[in-house]
């Protein structure tokens, strides 16, 4: 609907000055080469079809009644997966949910909440939605995150780590030091990408997760997804790591905006997703390995790559010309992401494919050379 | 967790404040005869479940990819159900979110949204989440809605239509005249238990629905859910209907707090309910039939049973004693709902159930009266 067609007469102010968030493009035709959307390259576990059949055989009951409105099972695999208590545990209809819940829990005060200039470009979109005050901290020049340039009042800080659309990764000692800093303010750590993710090898810390910090930090909330690592992007399950009072305001926040929890497919099959751990890891080390030859692929066409921690890299075409270069790819029907902003217009963000997508863009990305 | 032991100093004040919407509990253990949450005695289509499998058969795409955006099949089977436009569907995860979605939408304003005293307890919790006021307009002696006493400056009004917990039916005549006395409001009819209301026969109206009214009042807008008359609690759709512009504003809200659709699974299996239209017509014919019967049953059990249009009757035994008889029944593994408040706490609302769970329920009933 075009902007001037719309009447919005009974619209709430907050509805009129919407600016809603754009997710890259889901076109459903075949034949595409879909590397804009970070979706995993395999499918998930096969054991999360089964345990969702499962389900579902059970004709009678399986659907006709409500959810387990705890999402129980689900919960408790993850809280065991992470070594954490079943009140450490969250929820949601995907991260983009939870993260709307985390802004309207913690983040609604007088206080601005802090945020890198470039990072996942929903933050902005949820400030406004709740008439929050959004302050965004320059990254440095190699688009890294200084903690010292965080230190001024605020409700709270959110980072995406690895960071997006950069792929880099933030170490936990900056995470400490953001944490010990505002002990006062809710740190997020959105880990949307963090299982791609892998620790230096001369760190002194073998994780790279902050859910490692949660019993330490009592103001850290940690969020991830099932759309990314778990190639559940079509399933909408999301969750949050924290304290057992960050997780207590979550869960009433969601209970007075939506009481109703997952859907009972969603929570068995991402139940099962959790459990699958070996396949988990095998398609996580997959991924990396296939991201380090795709790095390596476009370093040789001259492309300027970022040290991606996460399932996409994010690549500067010689020229910097990274517009014409995606719209020569979505002609041929490559699709990567393009963002028209400051300091990011000369990139593309491409998900990391399968071997024969990452050929095919190689290919295409050679013939452009020639 | 108990109210006194919880550290709240990171919260938003939003947070503090909430009162979350309390669900009737969820027992998930066997052979209890749960008559308290209203779902359907009778399971879904199962064309649902077919569906479902069918989807979940592409194991490599199925889950793996972000869900189509606008869930186009599912708006499209739902646009032609009621003859409507795409642009007169909005479809979200259960009516809960898509109710939490109108308030913020139409009702964030300087003017109060109306309600009756009695109706949906979720109402005033989503008024105290947006931070709303809510006037809620005493229904008649009899239980039944005055457009009349709703003539006053409002942002707009909201409906259970038929009412909950009171089962009573509003004719379309009523909403037609709140829709034209408030033509800058927008007035929401929440048609969750709408499928088993049938027109008076006396009544010059065969609809029930004010579906039926939205091509004539743009400021109508009419929510429905899958949970109740399509058998599907466990899948978590809901949906609303209304011109364009409302719906547009709904996308919007939608897009500015979780910009992803409904899963993949939950898209196939509720398109697959609307398409079955016999299957649906069967099985609402059915529960009215054994609705019919229950209130007959009860009074004859001297039950004051008011003329319930839902899937549940609300009953009110002699001696006006709910309560224990609530509390008697839970002990025989028999669940209603009973509602602590002035006015309705003398009453029972008890979900129409199977003929074997009814008369479970009676026998009951009848030798607490022995």
């Amino acid at each position: 609907m075009s902007e001037q067609k719309i009447d919005n007469r009974l619209w709430s102010n907050t509805a009129r000055n919407l600016s809603p968030y754009v997710p890259g493009e889901q076109p459903q035709h075949d034949n595409l080469c879909k590397l804009n959307t970070n979706e995993n390259p395999f499918p998930p576990s096969p054991k999360v079809a089964e345990a969702i059949s499962n389900t579902l055989a059970d004709q009678a009951d399986a659907l006709r009644l409500y959810p387990a409105p705890e999402s129980d099972e689900l919960r408790t695999a993850l809280a065991d997966l992470y070594h954490l208590d079943n009140n450490q545990v969250f929820v949601g209809n995907g991260s983009d949910e939870v993260l709307a819940l985390v802004f309207a829990s913690f983040f609604l005060k007088e206080r601005p909440v802090l945020t890198p200039d470039i990072g996942y470009s929903f933050y902005p979109v949820y400030a406004q939605t709740f008439g929050i005050e959004l302050v965004q901290i320059a990254l440095t020049e190699d688009f890294s995150i200084d903690p010292d340039t965080y230190r001024q009042p605020c409700s709270g800080i959110i980072i995406a780590n690895p960071n997006a659309p950069t792929g880099l990764l933030l170490p936990l000692s900056a995470i400490r030091k953001l944490a010990s800093e505002h002990s006062n303010s809710v740190i997020v750590i959105d880990e949307a990408y963090i299982d791609f993710a892998q620790a230096d090898a001369d760190s002194d810390e073998s994780a790279v997760s902050a859910v490692s910090l949660i019993n330490e930090f009592e103001n850290i909330l940690v969020t991830q997804t099932f759309s990314k690592s778990r190639s559940l992007a079509g399933l909408r399950v999301g969750m949050a790591f924290g304290n057992a009072s960050l997780i207590e305001a979550l869960t009433r926040m969601k209970n007075s905006f939506n009481s109703y929890p997952l859907d009972k497919l969603a929570q068995a099959g991402a139940t099962a997703s959790v459990l699958d751990v070996d396949y988990f890891t095998t398609t996580c080390q997959q991924v990396i390995d296939l991201r380090q030859s795709l790095i390596a692929k476009l370093t040789d066409l001259d492309y300027q790559v970022l040290p991606s921690q996460a399932n996409f890299v994010f690549a500067r075409p010689a020229d910097g010309n990274a517009s014409a270069v995606a719209e020569a790819l979505h002609e041929q029907g490559i699709i990567v992401r393009y963002f028209d902003k400051p300091r990011v217009n000369e990139y593309l963000r491409i998900t990391v494919g399968t071997a024969e997508q990452n050929e095919r863009l190689i290919s295409a990305l050679t013939a452009m050379q020639a």
